[in-house]
């Protein structure tokens, strides 16, 4: 197993190939520019992160954020899904951007793009890179807020804990297009085949019942509304 | 460690309390109902699974289908992912429903629908049972298409793996509604609060561009358009 921190991979801009992120199957699939991994990591918004714990594997859907260099996951220094902080992760995001409907199927598809991370979560002590993740985690779901809402007091950020994951050993998987059996005998069969495209979008922002009658949404909010969403 | 298969308590209406699912931390999040799990299995698209391998814990997007008892996974038989049928995994499934702007940055949330289960998957063998299986994941993604198109083959059958997961221990979470910051000492700030909602609908679809021209997609396709996705 390499060493996913600091190993040294993520200067260049080629993804690692270690056993678990060779693609042994659908290697069509497979996208092996750090580019390409951005371009997901950007376009996400919920990842979901497993780790092995005591009880076994989880999956938890989590919020992130991330630079060239890593991801970051936050959580409360409480939980104890996060208390492991030194075994290996994987972290995924995912896009679904439809459903790809075959003439049969076995040839039934999901177009959807998706980065798999492997790595040795560090824990994020010092000060000051602890409040840059968080600020990348915060800028990544709503650009904007960390300078217009009150910022993590000392309190606040000694209760949160902060993992910083490498970028070095990952994997992108992207399937775009209409289904593969156009040239298959199936296509004798004359049934419409083709995608239904999914589209996800920020709508207008909701008021908490709270607030004071005529407090206007700011624009960095309000501007985001009919866009299409980081999430699917 | 319970035994998540045939636990015998998938008959009534509450999920299990075990270790793993017995909410500690956002209590208030947790859901212990089973038709709170089965609304949110039939709301998700994509689940994540989560899976102990040779080279560590992986993260794999994959669709799913489900029946009061179970919830079934695929993939080929030639997948190394899905050949390890007995060991323990987590299967997630999370629906997005937008973003919760508070007053500070410590009091963000997401608003979401999450299941998580946890079982020992059995390997579908017997053909009745994995026709079913298979039919439960094609008819959850794509209603109709499984007596519009050509069915599985017998060789297709024997190239797909199916999973069975036990519904017997699951954990699900669901956050609703406004920031909690309201009565805090922040709600002095005068800052705008409340949430920004996603919304994820199916689009037209898109025909194959090898289909005969004039070709219309059926009925239980276009029905789809403009309706809210199963996925976000």
């Amino acid at each position: 197993m390499p060493d996913t921190e600091d190993g040294g991979r993520a200067g260049n801009g080629s993804l690692s190939a270690t056993p678990r992120t060779r693609h042994g199957r659908l290697r069509e699939q497979g996208r092996l520019d750090r580019a390409d991994l951005l371009a997901v990591l950007r376009a996400g918004f919920v990842a979901h992160l497993g780790l092995q714990t005591a009880h076994g594997v989880m999956v938890i859907p989590t919020v992130y954020g991330f630079d060239d260099q890593h991801a970051y996951v936050h959580g409360s220094v409480a939980s104890q899904s996060l208390a492991a902080g030194t075994a290996e992760v994987c972290l995924t995001v995912t896009i679904v951007d439809g459903l790809v409907l075959a003439r049969s199927v076995f040839e039934h598809a999901v177009n959807y793009r998706s980065a798999m991370i492997y790595a040795r979560p560090r824990i994020v002590a010092e000060p000051g890179e602890k409040l840059a993740g968080l600020r990348l985690i915060s800028e990544h779901l709503a650009p904007g807020q960390w300078d217009y809402v009150r910022q993590p007091s000392r309190k606040e950020l000694a209760a949160t804990r902060l993992l910083a994951l490498s970028l070095a050993e990952a994997s992108v998987k992207v399937r775009t297009g209409p289904p593969d059996d156009a040239d298959s005998p199936d296509a004798a069969l004359g049934l419409w085949a083709g995608e239904l495209p999914l589209d996800t979008r920020w709508q207008h922002p909701v008021p908490d019942p709270a607030l004071p009658a005529g407090l206007p949404p700011p624009a960095h909010i309000t501007c985001r509304a009919g866009t299409e969403a980081r999430s699917r």
